[in-house]
This record gives structure tokens, C-alpha cells and sequence, in this order.
């Protein structure tokens, strides 16, 4: 076991980190190699597109696999050209052209040692169906050897394979002759060459009839790659980290060894690709469903494993991504089993973000509130605090406490700060505004009052509501500001998932950044988090204690009856309330009827009134349809739980804001219909 | 033919205006009709989700069809839900329970006459595959007598039928017992009870194999239901209307008709739902493939024909949808062919978008440039003068005869308008900004002297750039400012599509909004559309000649050579070169090599060096990279030409933008490889 250790970790020392190992170390693993049935799992991070980038990473783990003698070296889903690339090979099919060039580049540094590179594959132009295969070349002895093709595409959720991918018909490696083409009567012959390795592209191992209960496909690959008795099953992944999903993936992989009878080598592309974060942790499992190796989570990492001797290493999971078998059927505060996940998901997110679109630098807004804070703690983790600038921005509503707040936040995180008062700009902007109402009511007041009956709905009275947004947009007025002046520096989105379902955000203000980190994070997971990050990150405590214990509020606005700024909850509802609505409707597609008659955890213990109830529900409903708008100009985030309103993931037509939610009963339906229509 | 026009005229009157009718016309109607073969085409503007809306407008024809004694009366795909429908159905399936509770209500209402009503169908919940069949229930005597189900599914562009829909392995009516499960035994039992009529779903007629030599799908319903030699073919659909399309179905449609020797009932949703502008012009043709009826573009309209005896009346389409055969293969500036239907598309989208949002009245920053020109007439022309308020906000930098443009042209349109200087704000703004820049500008040094060689980005001097988008922003302030403060009102995005490839847009300024109406026209379009505007509209020359004549500037900052405001051109390059390679980028797929090696429109009449097309090219990809971000928060606008960046119509990773657009020679590719790579 020590000497297995002591393989992988030397691998990945010099492969994933460059770091020198000496000769008669490198020679001693070629000798362990040469006895043949070694594989390299090379979990890299590729840049959607660039595939030079791409290019250069595969080369290296090629040379250094053929170099100690590996049998095979195996990359994630489309390595060469990145997962997901979207409609961009349909525009830009010259992207499609270079991946190929590449890919024959890549098969004349090959040796003995095969290599399994994923890449868009273009079909025959005279082919029916869709322009691409999705597909793994095999590459051996400076040759492309055959080609393997993806048959089941996931268009669900943040996947859009169907939209330019044909599924294959056939499974297994076939002739590379018939690259663009696919030749029906050649398919086995090729096949045999490479039939000890049942090799299949991700969604394809995921719908054995006897695992799952609903099937999305009719095809099982692996069910027919079985049917060639392979040594090693082989799935080249592209699978993006989503709550409650690890547990599942882990149960299935290693059902599908034992079933089969035949270990199974799994692996999964790691990094960020804008709004998807995927976690990497590649695995084997054993004939007999064992897990025998599995490298790290959220880390590119290079790992040796001999799947028929039992030979890896098994790299701890961070934590969530390990969670109980039983999956989560209620709505729970319980957070903690999911926050080290949460936490590497968003770290990835931003780090990747940043680094792919070549920016360095963050600004963002201190209120001294939740949102704000996590937001800051998040970005000095992931892309170093001395990139970070924080700006309190106090208004004539800001209070004492709120500034220290969001000032000892950034001591303690040692993030740049500074304090930048915007009242000047609220007292002008509300002095120029007030001109142009009156004009404008004047205007449109005549209108209304010559067509009394037509038009019910009068201008308000100059309200607090207007007032408030100046607020949140002079702040945003500053951190773009600061964006454009400074290089590749941008604004941070502070927006959580419970306030975006309630709309509770300024457009160009709150709302408004290049990047949006915990967009999917609902607020009384927030809070649990944050106690999180001062429990578990090296600066103990870095967030003050006051900060978790106030109550959330905007500090827009005053209570008239307090005398304080408005707190969030009063204009909402309880985020633990909201919170339970949110993961009922995203995860178990509760109705409003359902929602109404069933207990939530908040009533345990806070008795709540029929009327109360409802309307905290038809709040929900109302304030979401509205909010529809406002998802779809969010900037880009961080997808992480395992459903999200991110536009990438989640659409609803805007126009269809006024759906009833609440449904309607026979008999009313049956009246409306009966009626003379006119 | 003068009665067959009466018919069509007054069923009209009757049945989409409300018109009142003399009972004895009716009486007259009725006694056509009574001699059989009549169907009803009603062409209707459906709510997405909103299903009682929808289904009151479908009981209104059935009960008008029934009462004249119509043998069938057709709806477009989709009728009871709206279409697109996207993600709706799976995250709230209560739409889905409603959509089958409102359907059997219609079904009770229905007599002898059939109706054929699109719909989502839930099927059982063990089935394999995905949830839903996108389907058409045929109604009839009280009960839903069998359900059409589709069989290709479309996911390219805006269409998503992929995500949730499963394709139907069979064609023609199925039993109406099996509605939630197929039942492949009973198939043909409940055809024969409709097998004179050979009934699909939009893209179901989209496969031609003769007439395609493209076929994206294997199957051919409608090969498939001539074998059953029905009298009629019917296909309900859902197809919007982009540029280059109407002559392809015209031609289509004519072809299938004259193939199976088979009279053909198209029937079209109209209307727009977000981003797509459905365009109606639902038609027949004989089974000699000539037109026997079509309906109206861009309006609701119930047409009677009987396909048999060819009866049936053409409406105009409007001008592009009327297009020659010869597909435009090759950029050119004479837009005059599209321009009414570029009109009719975008006057609908923001028609509908208003009204299916809830939305009254529009308010623009009036620039006296050309894009909020077109905006403020599209937006008086779609949603009433009065509703519309346009605001002069000048600057220091602002001309003179820009505010006296705007001024005027408000006044030839009669719509609201005011003059609000931001001079105001725009020195607070700066003021507040110079104090900020100083700070952050003196933390960040300090850090990268002390780093110098990791950073060499330092921070630029306090520069115009920042400047002019605090003039942008400071105009945004001021019309979402009125937004919130008055009813039902939304600011406009007036960011045209050139400038959006090229990012010349500002962030929270000028391409923030509620709706983008020209976001996909490009500028050279817009001037010839402006034209077309002046001499097409009821009101003659609404546009000041001074608007269109001067060269386009965004008036943010003053070109130090000139004293006068910048010229974009300059800062781009010319609109005609530029909207060269745009139209050659979407509808060819065309790569930078083949940009540079042909020639373009422009440099027949301005000959340039290759240095000069070289910096061009490369700025337009540069520039279009790094504005892919923009596209992913430009907010809902109408998709007008055949390839858009609309981001429901196209997606690119935005972390893909170091992708490189050049290619590289395989000589590079190799040396690269060859390198030793750490």
C-alpha cells in the first residue's frame, strides 16, 4: 500500500505541479509500470474554445504517460475543446477545424501508450442529423486508432448536447477511417482491436434500467459495451458538481462494476466553465463495486491506478459531496454536511471566471450585511485578498454599526477598503428627478384625466420606492466606475437566491456586476454558511459576529414605525418561510395547493394563521413572476444547488408572468366555457 | 370568388372583431357550409401559461364553428399553452394538470364539429423518455376522440421541443384512452376514425427528404401519413418568422402538397412570447400545390376554407415575407425587401411583450441619434404616442442640433417629451469618483510596486472612458427613475445590433431596459429602415432628415483632433464593413481567413489596404469577444434576422473568449507539441 502511495503522489507532483523528482524515483515507477495495466487519469481544466490551451495541457500528460511507460492515459469529455462549448462550433465551425488538427497533432506524439482525447467530431456534410458527434479518439503509435462516440445526449438542466450533436448509433470504438462519417458494416472489426476497454462518454453510463427507475433513453451503451466482455470499462466525463448528485453518481458507478462484474474507470473534467463548476474527483471502482481510487475534488490532479490489481489511491471527498445514501426529501436547515462543497464549488466558480476571461481584480460593495460579506470572504479565497476592494458606500440610512461592521470585515480579511459617501450624488440625483416627475406627471396626468376609465392606474405619489433605487444605483454608479478606470477589474453581483425569487433587487444597482458568486445560495443557508467560513478557514472568525446576528435588511429605507431601517423579513416573509417554498418548488415541483395543506418546518415552532400562510404563498408566487425579468439580466454565477433559477439552467418565458399558479376547479372551468365568449 | 370572399370577410368581422353580423348573413354562411368540407383556420395570439386566457379564446371559435356548422375547426401547435412554453411545464407541472382540465372542458363544448387543440400532454409516469408529448387533441361530440402527438422535436436557434418533450415513434391519430402512455397496438384502430385527415405538428413537415438536402431527422411523418392517402393534410404550427424563412416554407409547403398529390391546412400561431415574433400567415394549398388561401401576417384572423374545393381567399403578406426564390447567399445593402416585414416583427414584439407583461407606457432617452429615433416611432406605432414619454438628457458634450432633433421629432410623432439636463449629476458623479480613484488608486499601487513584474496592468490615469459611461449611466438613472416612480412604465434599451457585436454599449446605461427593440438590427438595416419609416407610415417624414444624415456617435466624449464629438466609426469602422462581416459570421459561418482573403460591398467603392481590412477584421473579433457578457445581460428584444445573438437564439461560453479565431498553420501545431511542455 505505502508503495502505491508513494506512485501516485510522485505522479502527480511532477505531472500536475511541475515539481522535480529525482531520476531513480521516475525510474523505480517505470519499473512498477512496465508490468503492464497501469493508467493515468489526467483530470484537467480546460479553457472552453482555446484549444491551443487545451492542446498543450493533453500533450504534456501524453509525453509523460508514454514516458513511464503507462498502457493508457485518459482525459475527460471533449478535452480538447472544453465542456460545454455551446452553439459556438455552429457559428464558428473553424473552432471545429483546429480541434481536429490538434487531435491529428496530438496522435503523432503518441508511443505505445494509448491516449483517450475527447473533441468534436464533424460529421460527413451529406449525413442526416445534427452536424457533430461527441467523441473520444483513440490515439496509439502516432495514429488515430478509432473513435469512440457519444449515444446518449443530456439536454436537461445546463446541458444542451442534442442542439448540434447527432447521438451515435453504435457503441465501442470504431475505424477512425470513418472519421465524419459513421460506416455501419466496420463498426466490430476496429472494435476488437481495443475490445478489452469498454469505453463510453459520460451520459452514456447513466441509464442502466435496473439502477434507475425512470429512463430518459431506450439505448443502454453500457449494457451493449457488456456484451463484448471488456476487461475495463472506460467513461470519459464532463460532470458538473450539484447538490445532493455525488452520492448518486458514486452509488451508480459502483453498481454498474459489480453488475458487469468489470471495474469501471471514471473520468471527470474539473473547473469552472462560466455558470458550471465541475468537481473532478475521478474514480475507479473494482469488479466487486469497490472504490479503489478517486483523485481530488475541485483540483486538477494526475493519477496512476491499475484497475485489475486493485492498484490507486483513494483522495478524500470534500465534504457534501460524501453525503448518506438517503437523499434529501424535505426541506432541512440542517447545511453543514454541504458547505465544504458550497464553499469549493463558488471558490472554483470565481477563480475560473476570472482566469479564463482574464480578469484580476474584484470591486464590491460592504454594507456590513450578509450577502456583501460572504461575497468578500469568498473572492479574498479565490482570488487573493490583496485583489479585493471593498467600498462602504453609506446613505443618510446607513448606520454607525453597519459601516464598522463592513470596516473590521475587511481588516480581518485584509482586503483593500475604503469608505465613499453617496449622498452628494443621492441629494442630486433626487433634486434632478424631482424636476423631471413633475414634468412628467403633468404630462401623463393630462392624458390619464381626459381618459378616466381607461387608464385606472395613476402615477404614485413620489414614493420612497424610487428614493430607495437611487440608493442601490449611485452604488453601483461607483463600483463600474471603478471597473472602467482600474485594468481587468470588475464589479461583484451580491444577490442571493431568496431575495432574487422575490425580486428584491435594484436592477443597475444590487443586481448589476460581472459576476454574480452566490446567486444560488438561499439566505438561511447563507447564515449557516458564514458560520461556516469563521469555523473552518484559516483566519478564524474573519466575519464580525455581528453581521450574522442582525436581522438582513436593504438599509434603503426607514420603518416609519420603528424609526429603523426596514429589515428584509418584514417586507417579505421569514427567509426560513421562503426558503422552504424555494427548495419544495425546485426540488419536489410543489404546487400552490400542496404548499397551502402541508406543515412547514418554520410552523414547528411558529404557529402561523391560515391567512398568514396564504398569503406568504400568494407573496411567493406574485413577487417570483415578476422577479422573471430580472433572472434573465443576472450576470453570469455560480450554479449550486441541484436546481437554480440560472438562466442557463432554469427558462420561463417572461411573458408568462401571469400563469395562476393556484389552479382552478372543474366547476369554474366548466362555467367559463359555458358562457357566451365574445 | 365574390362569395367566397364575403365568407372569409365576415366570419372575420364576427369572429376575431366582434363585430356585430346580420342574422341572415350568418344564416347565409351556414348554408355554405352545410354542403361540407369547410374548416375553420383560426389564427390565434396566445399567453404563454396563461391557459384560461387561451382556452376562452379557443371555446370562442369552437362555439362559433359549431354554430355555422363548420366540419373542423384547426389551432396552432400548442394552442392551450402557448408556445414556447421552455422549462415552465417542468418546474410548475400544475400548468400541466390545468392545461388537461381546461382541455376536457373544451372537449365538452365541442359538437359535430372537430377541433383540433395543441396542448401539453403529461405522459405515465414510468414511461421512458422524457415527461411530455408536445400533441393535438382531437375534440369532437363532447370527447376528446384521439390524440397527434409530434415526432421532431427542434432544438436549434429558439427552439427547445428537446428539453422536456419526447419525439412520438408514431404518426396520425392515436386513441384518446393512452393519452399519458403510447399504446403502439391501437394506433391505427383510431385513425381510420380521422384518416381522411393526415394531421402533424410544425417541424413534423420540416423533413422532406426531396425537398431537403439537409435532413436533421431520420423519420418523415408526413411519408408516413400519405401512406395512409388522407384527403387532407392539416399541420399545426408554431414558427416565427425570421428573415430569409417564408419563401423556404412557401416552397415547402407548395412541394408536399403537389408530391402526395394532397391538399395541405397550415395553421400558424401569431403573435410574439419574449424574444419570438410568430408571424400567423397560416395558408392551404391545393393538391397541385398552388395557394389557395392564406391569412393575414401579424394579426389574429379566423379564416374559412374548404381545401377540396379550393376555396379560400390570399391576404397580403407583408412585403419580405413575399421574398424571391433566390436565397440571399451574399451580403448586400438593399434592405427595401424587408423592411415591412422587419416592421410588422418588431412593432408585434413590443406590442405583446407590453401586453403580456402587464406594461402600458414606454420611456427612452432621446439622443438625436439614430437608434432611439427608431425606438421612440416603433414604440409610438406599437403602443400608442401617448404612452410614450421621450426625454432629451444633454450633456456638456451634447450638440445643439442633437436636442432640437429630438425635440422635433417628438413633435412630428405627437408623443411625450421633455429636456432634463444630467450636468448635475454628472458632476457629482465626478467629483465623488476623482475622491475615490485617489484612494483606490494609492492601495492598489502600493501593492503592485511592491509586486511589480507579477502586475504589469497598473491603473490608467483617470480617463475619458470612465467618463462617458457616467453620462450613460447617469440617463439610465434617470429613466429607470420613472420606471419606478410611474405605473406600468419601462425604460428602453435602444442598443442596435452592430453596436452590440462590438460592445460599444454601456453597462447600466444605454443597453439597460425593460425591452431592446432593435437589438438585432444592424446599423446599415436601421438607416434604410429609417428611410422606409418616413415615407411608409401614415404620417409622412416623422424622422428629421438631419437624423438620418448625420454619421452616428454616441455624443460621450469630444474628439480632441476635431473639437466635435466622437464619430463611431472611427472608433469602430465603417457600419458597412462591419455589418459585412456580422451578416457573413452568422448566416455563412464564415472564418477569419476567408474575411480576409475576399473581397466586401465596401471596398468596391473605398478601396483599402490589406493592413487596413486586417486591423478591422481583427478588431471585430477582438471586440465581439469580450462583448459576449454584454449579450448574456441584454434584456428580451425581438429576434428579426435569420442568425441573431439574442442568448436564447445563441449561446457561447463567455469564459471562452480567448478563443482563437485565426486558426494556426500545422506547421506551428507540430512545433508546439514537439516542445518540451511543463
Amino acid at each position: 500500500m505505502e508503495t502505491l502511495y508513494t506512485l501516485s503522489e510522485i505522479a502527480d507532483k511532477r505531472f500536475s505541479h511541475g515539481e522535480n523528482v529525482p531520476k531513480n524515483v521516475i525510474d523505480g515507477i517505470r519499473r512498477i509500470v512496465s508490468a503492464g495495466g497501469y493508467i493515468g487519469m489526467a483530470q484537467i481544466n480546460p479553457i472552453a474554445g482555446n484549444i491551443e490551451y487545451n492542446a498543450k495541457k493533453i500533450a504534456k500528460y501524453i509525453k509523460y504517460s508514454s514516458e513511464i511507460g503507462l498502457d493508457m492515459v485518459v482525459f475527460p469529455e471533449l478535452a480538447l475543446m472544453g465542456y460545454p462549448i455551446e452553439d459556438t462550433i455552429d457559428r464558428h465551425p473553424v473552432i471545429v477545424e483546429e480541434n481536429i488538427r490538434w487531435l491529428k497533432g496530438l496522435a503523432k506524439i503518441t508511443t505505445g501508450t494509448t491516449a483517450l482525447v475527447g473533441f468534436i467530431e464533424p460529421r460527413k456534410k451529406d449525413a442526416e442529423g445534427k452536424k457533430y458527434f461527441n467523441s473520444v479518439a483513440v490515439l496509439k503509435d502516432g495514429k488515430i486508432q478509432g473513435i469512440v462516440r457519444k449515444s446518449l445526449l443530456p439536454n436537461y438542466s445546463e446541458f444542451n448536447d442534442y442542439r448540434y450533436i447527432e447521438p451515435s448509433p453504435a457503441t465501442g470504438v470504431q475505424p477512425a477511417e470513418t472519421l465524419g462519417s459513421f460506416d455501419r458494416e466496420t463498426v466490430y472489426k476496429c472494435s476488437k482491436l481495443f475490445e478489452k476497454y469498454g469505453i463510453s462518454i459520460c451520459e452514456d453510463c447513466w441509464n442502466n434500467k435496473e439502477f434507475f427507475n425512470k429512463h430518459l433513453y431506450e439505448k443502454d451503451p453500457i449494457e451493449e459495451l457488456a456484451m463484448e466482455s471488456p476487461d475495463i470499462f472506460i467513461n470519459c466525463s464532463a460532470s458538473p458538481t450539484r447538490s445532493k448528485k455525488e452520492q448518486l453518481k458514486h452509488n451508480m458507478l459502483s453498481f454498474l462494476a459489480k453488475k458487469y462484474n468489470t471495474p469501471i474507470v471514471y473520468v471527470n473534467q474539473v473547473g469552472a466553465i462560466d455558470n458550471s463548476s465541475f468537481d473532478g474527483s475521478s474514480r475507479v471502482f473494482g469488479a466487486d463495486g469497490e472504490l479503489i481510487a478517486r483523485a481530488k475534488s475541485f483540483e486538477e490532479q494526475f493519477l496512476i491506478v491499475n484497475p485489475l490489481k486493485k492498484i490507486g489511491k483513494i483522495y478524500p471527498l470534500a465534504k457534501g459531496l460524501e453525503k448518506s445514501l438517503t437523499e434529501q426529501k424535505v426541506f432541512t436547515l440542517e447545511y453543514e454536511s454541504d458547505l465544504e462543497r458550497t464553499y469549493k464549488t463558488i471558490i472554483q466558480g470565481i477563480r475560473d471566471y476570472f482566469k479564463k476571461c482574464g480578469f484580476k481584480r474584484a470591486v464590491l460593495g460592504l454594507s456590513g450585511g450578509l450577502d456583501s460579506t460572504v461575497c468578500a470572504v469568498l473572492l479574498a479565497d479565490a482570488i487573493g485578498r490583496e485583489n479585493v476592494f471593498g467600498v462602504s458606500m453609506p446613505s443618510h440610512i446607513t448606520s454607525i454599526e453597519s459601516k464598522s461592521d463592513a470596516e473590521q470585515l475587511a481588516g480581518n480579511l485584509g482586503i483593500n477598503f475604503t469608505e465613499a459617501s453617496i449622498r452628494p450624488m443621492i441629494d442630486t440625483t433626487t433634486g434632478c428627478l424631482n424636476d423631471l416627475f413633475k414634468t412628467v406627471e403633468t404630462k401623463w396626468k393630462k392624458y390619464w384625466d381626459s381618459n378616466a376609465g381607461i387608464f385606472t392606474d395613476r402615477p404614485k405619489d413620489v414614493s420612497s420606492f424610487t428614493a430607495d433605487n437611487i440608493q442601490a444605483r449611485s452604488r453601483a454608479m461607483f463600483l463600474w466606475g471603478i471597473s472602467n478606470e482600474f485594468a481587468s477589474c470588475i464589479p461583484i453581483a451580491t444577490s442571493d437566491k431568496s431575495e432574487l425569487y422575490m425580486g428584491y433587487a435594484t436592477i443597475n444597482g444590487d443586481m448589476s456586476g460581472g459576476f454574480a458568486p452566490i446567486a444560488d445560495v438561499p439566505k438561511t443557508k447563507l447564515f449557516a454558511f458564514a458560520r461556516w467560513l469563521n469555523a473552518n478557514r484559516e483566519e478564524k472568525n474573519a466575519i464580525p459576529e455581528n453581521i450574522i446576528l442582525k436581522k438582513p435588511g436593504a438599509e434603503l429605507a426607514i420603518d416609519p414605525k420603528t424609526g429603523k431601517p426596514l429589515i428584509a423579513e418584514d417586507a417579505l416573509m421569514p427567509y426560513e418561510f421562503l426558503d422552504e417554498i424555494i427548495w419544495r418548488v425546485e426540488n419536489n415541483n410543489e404546487g400552490y395547493q400542496n404548499l397551502l395543506e402541508t406543515e412547514f418546518v418554520y410552523e414547528k415552532h411558529n404557529p402561523i394563521s391560515k391567512e398568514q400562510k396564504t398569503e406568504w404563498i400568494d407573496k411567493f408566487f406574485r413577487r417570483m413572476s415578476t422577479a422573471l425579468y430580472k433572472w434573465s439580466i443576472l450576470p453570469p454565477s455560480v450554479i449550486v444547488e441541484s436546481r437554480s433559477i440560472n438562466k442557463y439552467d432554469y427558462r420561463q418565458p417572461i411573458t408568462s408572468s401571469r400563469i395562476n399558479y393556484k389552479g382552478v376547479k372543474d366547476e369554474y372551468i366548466n362555467s367559463i366555457l359555458e358562457q357566451d365568449l365574445n
